[in-house]
């Protein structure tokens, strides 16, 4: 189905309803307005007879045999390993990959998305932080760790069972006092439900626990105060730290080497994502590992298959615990 | 220049020699021939008329404004980071790229080559291991660390100078003896320098040294005869060694502490590439660093440049020295 040029668009519906183009897409895409401004968007949506053409349709037009990937670097472990599956997944369907990395600024991923709207592109698989991004509910899009609406597949790693793994394993071990540590973006994202399900877990098991959750630009010298605040006669009382990602455990131990404390002797670490030295050799730290292939051929599964009538809005993949010298068992 | 359909392919003169596409492609390319295969060659491209058209004319054609980057993986760090830096370098020009790791197979690098010849991409830049990729001379094309004949271009670090680098810097720590350890492809390449650096470095210091050369599918455990051979009574007689790349050093290091020899205070290990934890940390070894941006840069600007008449077949970037623990400064 090629667009008409006499076919209204979302920037029209947005002039018509006299709001933001973005609000336009937050009402097409499912995501919470205002009530006052669903309505105007609404009512120019009918007014305009704006269509919001399913995804299948936009996917049915003149391939290209192309897909994006919107993703912030190559040079993140965990990312670096999302892009080579991901084109291993697309080669293997006779797809080539436009690679953007967005370096976290949110500038080019407007313009792929204007790209697949125009059908240069057959979709896109993004994992990006911009809050503000416009998707015409016809572009072909997976999202990977961040739902940006029910019409648009999210395709994450089960950050909750994760979290929650990762609790049972430190009250396995031994732990008796634990921390979950955080420093990321406030978007909300999918990664967040790490904490919940670490809660979870700590509340299961009985562990005692305390949370330390720094923002995005924050310092990371608030962790070293946090724990010399848990420190007690030269003694540190907590013996267990999830932290959310694996490149803050590896700056956790660090302080805590630095501190004198013996991870995992004292102090046990899990991180999460399950980067390896070198891309491929040994874990940096104890682990929840990503499934990063699955993920890989679940989000070009669901951006190429065209005879799904209805796609679902998130799927979770499961991870698993991963070893890697800073917990206590071989 | 669009290619008419009537104009002799290179193809065409193999067919009219009657030898190979890679023997016509290596004489155009000015690579290595028999002497009676070159003369057939010239011969039946006189007799066609085939046109060995220039760079940039190819270049000139319809722009699609995209690039393609031929590249193993986006797992290794040092390919992680040269992905990431051409990204940057293309969107800084408004070029996109696509991205095809060839995971060191040769399949899909000929068809991204054919995707150039016919103006679907503007040009290509290829790390590529495939000894008989065949490159029509009107392709852009600029080559990563190895040589694919004076028409194109080809970028690397100073792999002769890193190799001399390393040398002395282990003459300078108060090394005596040392070795040279290498594992890779028997293909000539621009890395296969930093043994002829490493041991000029070495002369000149008169620094005693030795050597030890895997093949790839040789076991490493090979290294680990090599390490015994040279322990008597139970003491190493080698107190540095430069190894070919930093995952190389980093399983030497664990064959060391195996050993019980303490790393920097028995042996001291210098890598090459310059790796960093997570992509960003600290460099994992003590190690000489490619510099990256500017490899990217180079390779950007060698492939869209049109003014340029003459191309430098090679380019050789400065590298420098950075400490990581493995050595005994700080």
């Amino acid at each position: 189905m090629k667009k008409e040029h006499t076919t209204p668009t979302m920037k029209d519906v947005a002039r018509e309803a006299g709001v933001a183009l973005g609000t336009v897409s937050k009402v097409v895409n499912g995501l919470p307005v205002g009530e006052s401004y669903r309505q105007r968007v609404e009512a120019a949506i009918e007014r305009l007879n704006y269509q919001v053409n399913s995804y299948a349709q936009g996917l049915k037009a003149s391939r290209t045999y192309t897909v994006a990937l919107l993703i912030p670097n190559t040079r993140t472990p965990f990312f670096a390993d999302l892009v080579y599956q991901i084109n291993l997944a697309l080669l293997k369907k006779k797809y080539r990959m436009l690679l953007c990395c967005t370096d976290y600024q949110s500038g080019a991923e407007q313009e792929y998305i204007t790209m697949a709207q125009q059908n240069k592109v057959d979709g896109i698989i993004g994992l990006t932080y911009n809050p503000h991004l416009v998707i015409e509910p016809n572009t072909p899009f997976v999202s990977i760790d961040r739902s940006l609406g029910p019409q648009i597949p999210c395709v994450a790693s089960d950050n909750f069972a994760g979290g929650q793994m990762a609790a049972e394993k430190l009250a396995d071990l031994g732990c008796r006092n634990v921390a979950f540590l955080r420093i990321g973006s406030s978007l909300t994202n999918e990664p967040n439900k790490r904490k919940a399900g670490f809660e979870n877990g700590c509340l299961a098991r009985n562990l005692s626990y305390t949370m330390k959750i720094l923002e995005d630009g924050d310092s990371l010298e608030e962790f070293r105060s946090f724990l010399s605040d848990h420190t007690h006669q030269g003694k540190l009382d907590l013996d267990g730290f999830f932290c959310v990602t694996d490149r803050l455990a590896y700056q956790i131990i660090r302080m805590l080497k630095d501190m004198g404390v013996r991870v995992p002797e004292e102090a046990q670490v899990i991180g999460y994502d399950g980067a390896r030295i070198l891309g491929e050799e040994d874990y940096l730290c104890s682990t929840i590992v990503q499934p990063t292939r699955e993920i890989a051929q679940m989000c070009v599964e669901l951006l190429l298959q065209e005879a799904m009538a209805v796609r679902p809005p998130l799927v979770c993949l499961p991870v698993s615990y991963a070893y890697g010298g800073t917990t206590k068992e071989g």
